[in-house]
C-alpha cells in the first residue's frame, strides 16, 4: 500500500487537502468550501479526511491562535467561538493521531523544509488569503513564541483609524493586504466609478466583487484593474517593510490563495517595498518570491507536521 | 588596578557612559550632550572615552542600521550621512579594541544577560528615547537578522498618513511613542489650549516643550498632563500589541530615556495593551517591566559586548 500523508489547510473560504506519498510528492489535492460554524467544520473535516484516505495520522492547519495542544483559541476569520478544540474533536471522531497547528506556521514549515525557503536562516512566510498569516524563521530556527502564537502578522495595526477588522480592532494589515482587503479596495473603487470592467464582470452587483474579478480584468489588460493591483501592492509592501524593519529577513515567501496569481503582484510589491523601506539604497533588500507550493503550502506543511509530531 | 569596562550609549540627545568593574557592577556613570555632526561626534567620543579610563577595549551603542563590523549605515536620529565608520574611526584614534553595535541591541544584551529579561526565552526590549529601538530574544536566542539590522521597530509604520519621520517615511511608530513623540503630542496639546501647566513651565515657548515638562506637571498632579500621558501610552501600547502579534513574547522590557520615569507610563501602557490586543481574554498577556538598568541598559550592554567581541 502506498503511504498517504494527509494535510488539510482550513481557510476562511475553503478546505484545501493534499496527499503526499513517501517521497513527499503531492499525489492528490482536493478542495471544498469551508462550512459555517464549528460543528459543520468538524463534520466537514471528518468527511474530507475519509475521502483523502490517510495511512497514518493527519495534520490540520487552522487560522488564528492555536495552542500547542491543538486548541484554536481565537480565529476571527473562521469561527465566532472561543476555545475550539479542533484537535480533540477530530481525534475522537477519526480515531487517529491529529496534529493541529497554525495554518501559516504549516506553510512556513513546508517552505522552509522543502520549498522556497529551504536552508534559509532569516525568512518570513506570509500567507495572503482571507486574512494574513505569518511564519517566521530567524537565526536558523522556526519561531514559536511563548504560547505558540508567533506570526499573527495580519493583526499588525497599520492605521488606527482604518476599517473594523473581524478581530474587533481597527486598521489591521489584513484589512488591506489580504484577499478580503483586495476585494474591499475593489468594491470601493467600483463605488467611486473606477474599475468599469470589474463592475461589468459582476453585472453591477458590487457586493459580489472579489479579488478574482480584479485579477481577471488585469489579465485582460484592463488599465484600471492594473492600477488597483498597484494600490493593493502598496499595502502589502507597507506591512512587509514593517516586518523587514523588525526582523531583517533576507527572504519573503508569499503563500496563501493570492500566491496562485503571484505573477500579477510580485513586481508592484517589490517596487513599493523599495519606495517604503527607509534608507533603501544603503542596505540589501530581501528577496521576494512566491511559495514553492503556492497556495498548497499550508496543506503540505500540515502533512509534514503530521509525521514529525 | 581595578578593571574598568567602558560602554557608551550614543543617543540622539546625549552620550551616556558607564564603567563596570570586574563583577559587572556600575562604578561610574557620565553624561554629556551629543555633539552635532559626524566629526564632532567622533571627537566627543574620543574625549569621553579618555575621561572614562577603560582598562581594555570599549563598547559603543549607536542608533540605526549598524553592520556587524561597526559601520553605521543609516541613523535618522543622529547623523545626516550614510556609511559612518564609527568603529574604524574610533579604533584609529584610540588605539584600542572598539565594538560597535546597535544601541537597542546593546540594551537587550544587558537586560537578557544580567537584567530584567535574564533567562527569558521570548522577550522584546524596547528603548524609548529620541527614537525607538528594539532588541529581540526569541526561542532563547538574540535575533540579529540577515544583516544585523533586526529590531528597527521604531520605523514600523502605524499610520501611513502620519507625520513625516526623519527617516523620510510617514507615520513611523517613533513619531508618536518615543520621547520626541511625547514632545510632539504635548506641543500639539498646548497649541490646542490643553496642558496649561506645561505651557506655564516653558513660559509660553511652545517649541521648548519636551517630555520632561509633561512628566513634571504629571508628578505635580496636573490632570491635563495625566491625560496626555494616557494618550502617549496608547501609542506605545499600539506598537507593543503589533510586536506581540508578530513575536508572541512573554515579556516586554522598557528601556531608553523614558525608562527613568517608567512609573508614570507603565500602568496606562498596560491598560491600553489589554484594550488593543485582539482576543485579550483568551491568552496570557506578556509582562511589561522597566529595564533593570533603566536608561543605562544600552551603555551597560555595550560594556558587556566589549568583552565578548
Amino acid at each position: 500500500m502506498t503511504t498517504r500523508r494527509v494535510g488539510i489547510d482550513v481557510g476562511g473560504t475553503k478546505f484545501l487537502g493534499v496527499v503526499l506519498d513517501e517521497h513527499g510528492t503531492v499525489i492528490d489535492e482536493q478542495r471544498r468550501p469551508t462550512p459555517k460554524g464549528p460543528d459543520a467544520i468538524i463534520d466537514g473535516l471528518v468527511e474530507f479526511v475519509r475521502e483523502l484516505r490517510p495511512t497514518a495520522g493527519i495534520g490540520v492547519g487552522v487560522p488564528g491562535l492555536v495552542t500547542r495542544d491543538g486548541v484554536l483559541r481565537a480565529a476571527p476569520n473562521l469561527v465566532d467561538i472561543n476555545d475550539f478544540g479542533v484537535g480533540r474533536l477530530l481525534r475522537e471522531r477519526l480515531d487517529m493521531a491529529v496534529h493541529v497547528d497554525n495554518d501559516a506556521t504549516c506553510a512556513a514549515v513546508a517552505e522552509w523544509q522543502v520549498g522556497a525557503a529551504k536552508d534559509a536562516r532569516d525568512a518570513v512566510v506570509v500567507t495572503l488569503g482571507t486574512g494574513i498569516g505569518g511564519g517566521i524563521v530567524a537565526g536558523g530556527a522556526l519561531l514559536r513564541g511563548a504560547n505558540g502564537f508567533t506570526g499573527e502578522i495580519g493583526h499588525m495595526v497599520v492605521d488606527p483609524n482604518g476599517p473594523l477588522c473581524p478581530c474587533g480592532r481597527n486598521g489591521c494589515w489584513e484589512r488591506y493586504a489580504s484577499g478580503s482587503g483586495l476585494a474591499m479596495l475593489a468594491r470601493q473603487a467600483v463605488r467611486d466609478g473606477r474599475l468599469e470592467r470589474v463592475r461589468a464582470l459582476v453585472g453591477g452587483a458590487i457586493d459580489e466583487v472579489r479579488g478574482e474579478h480584479v485579477q481577471t480584468a488585469a489579465r485582460e489588460g484592463d488599465a484600471q484593474a492594473v492600477v488597483l493591483i498597484d494600490e493593493f501592492a502598496r499595502w502589502v509592501a507597507l506591512g512587509l517593510v514593517n516586518l523587514a524593519n523588525i526582523l531583517d529577513p533576507d527572504l519573503f515567501v508569499i503563500g496563501g490563495g493570492l500566491a496562485a496569481s503571484g505573477d500579477l503582484y510580485l513586481q508592484p510589491i517589490k517596487q513599493w517595498f523599495g519606495a517604503l523601506l527607509y534608507s533603501p539604497s544603503l542596505r540589501p533588500h530581501p528577496s521576494l518570491v512566491v511559495a514553492h507550493f503556492g497556495e498548497r503550502a499550508g496543506a503540505v506543511g500540515a502533512a509534514l507536521l503530521a509525521d514529525v509530531h
